[in-house]
């Protein structure tokens, strides 16, 4: 099958290549580098079946030429700003990368009729809401750009799967960690830590608690869809959680560092935008046969692990 | 208050901005004139609270040097491509017209610290989903790019809101009519049955059976607001619907024309993307003390007259 990865050198997208590589899937991988890099996808380079273009995703002239060129049969579309925090102080960077990508690739599926689409979206788009989260929860309430972002990506994934026959799966991440991670909390803590080993400053009160998926659990999930009329919506993650100070916690006992000195910030959130808890109800996903084979602090301990030694996954 | 209504030129706004003046505010009427027509406002030229800029929403420049000289204190958004079945064939136009709008706006209003927003959504965020429709009602699939558009910019609304400070009340619009209606079914049918009064071609098997809502009922629910911290969500609408058959019978009795032949076209849906029946619940509207006076039958007949006699609303 000829696939299109979007964001194909960010951390997910090229775990994601990999995996559609080894399943004999023909794949090109587009980024705009501004995130993502071609060390992710470096070890592809050679391989027939893989093809690396860089170029922005809203260059609608770009990205025309090449649906023109390999008659896709599906998009992966994980093209995004992935740092929500820093998305927080300019709405322009979420609209752009985020949003904007999306109208985008779903104006190129429609002029040249491609019908299957996968699309990466967030536990952001509910916003702060408590209790288990389905994806047919009501009241959505995004509170940061890149959630607003995602949801209104699916709001124009549902239009244009109506008025075009596309086939969409769109699903739900969770924090996603694992090797080749670019930033987040744990490359943070163990950056801050690298520079002093005896204290670390901590956004938020260290109880934001979130579930963390391995990446590697999360690909498998991508994989195993089936693309039928209409859209289709899952959440995807793990049954348990890791809070923030736990997370310090891994990070030091990993580094063997003793005694280290956690600095909190002290409010309920890291920052501006921020959901500091939340928890899916994953019956959906599990219906169809997928469940993530880690916890979430399992997760967290093997992506530091990777972080700290740089080795790599076989997806 | 000063107060700026986007789309001010065209049917609801002209309505609003007749009433706020009523009421004493300043308003200053926006619009780029695509759909909207100085017609509608031109009784208002001389009244020194008012005054109208022919201007699209989506120039930045133009948009910011408005809100630097008039210092708003609350924005009435109504912008947007008013005519789904156009929008259908061209995905740009709604996203131009209804989404981008919305962005414009927001980031307008960020930067000039504006804090107050009235949003004219749509039933048509739902899709096409049975039952009852309740502000919270989830799982929310648009079937066009309307109502794409739309649910698009309430979760930027949502987010905008949340990182700074916007009170908005975001109220969900069924079909509205009364006098200075620009297009539509009741519209249309006029405009058919005048060339021929011996037939008329009926999109859909006339099944099709919406609430329609009187535009002074309209404007009396958008003036009842009040701006909390956050974003509301209102349904507003009627407690009963008329069939497009219905509709076809009321002109005809109107315009004194017997045994007109119906011609349907045949298929459920009127076009591709149209949501052939939904009905709202209403109960929080109503429990904020708004009632609309008019039923849905009412509504149509009272349009019809106003189409036909030119006469006006005093709103």
């Amino acid at each position: 099958m000829r696939t299109l990865v979007a964001g194909g050198a960010g951390f997910i997208g090229s775990h994601l290549a990999d995996r559609l590589l080894a399943n004999g899937e023909s794949v090109v991988c587009v980024d705009n580098l501004c995130l993502g890099s071609e060390d992710m996808i470096r070890h592809c380079y050679g391989n027939p079946n893989f093809e690396f273009v860089k170029l922005d995703i809203c260059d609608n002239d770009g990205l025309n030429a090449l649906f023109e060129k390999h008659q896709f049969e599906r998009v992966y579309h994980l093209a995004a700003n992935s740092d929500i925090q820093k998305g927080g102080n300019e709405p322009d960077i979420d609209y752009h990368n985020t949003f904007l990508t999306t109208v985008s690739i779903l104006n190129a599926m429609r002029r040249h009729n491609v019908k299957e689409l996968l699309f990466s979206s967030t536990s952001a788009v509910y916003g702060n809401k408590q209790g288990l989260l389905k994806e047919d929860t009501g009241d959505m309430r995004p509170i940061s750009y890149y959630g607003a972002s995602k949801l209104a990506s699916e709001a124009f994934i549902s239009a244009y799967s109506a008025m075009n026959g596309i086939k969409a799966n769109i699903i739900r991440f969770p924090n996603v960690v694992g090797s080749r991670l670019t930033h987040g909390v744990i490359f943070d803590f163990i950056a801050k830590l690298r520079k002093n080993p005896k204290e670390i400053a901590i956004l938020g009160n260290g109880k934001q608690e979130k579930p963390y998926i391995y990446v590697t659990d999360l690909i498998e999930a991508v994989t195993v869809m089936r693309y039928n009329e209409g859209v289709e919506i899952f959440n995807v993650g793990v049954e348990t959680s890791t809070t923030v100070k736990r997370i310090a916690d891994i990070i030091c006992e990993e580094m063997y560092f003793q005694d280290v000195l956690y600095k909190y910030s002290g409010c309920i959130v890291g920052w501006l935008g921020d959901v500091p808890k939340f928890q899916y109800d994953l019956s959906k996903i599990h219906s169809i046969g997928w469940k993530a084979k880690y916890t979430s602090d399992e997760a967290v301990r093997m992506a530091v692990r990777n972080s700290l030694t740089k080795t790599n996954d076989v997806t």
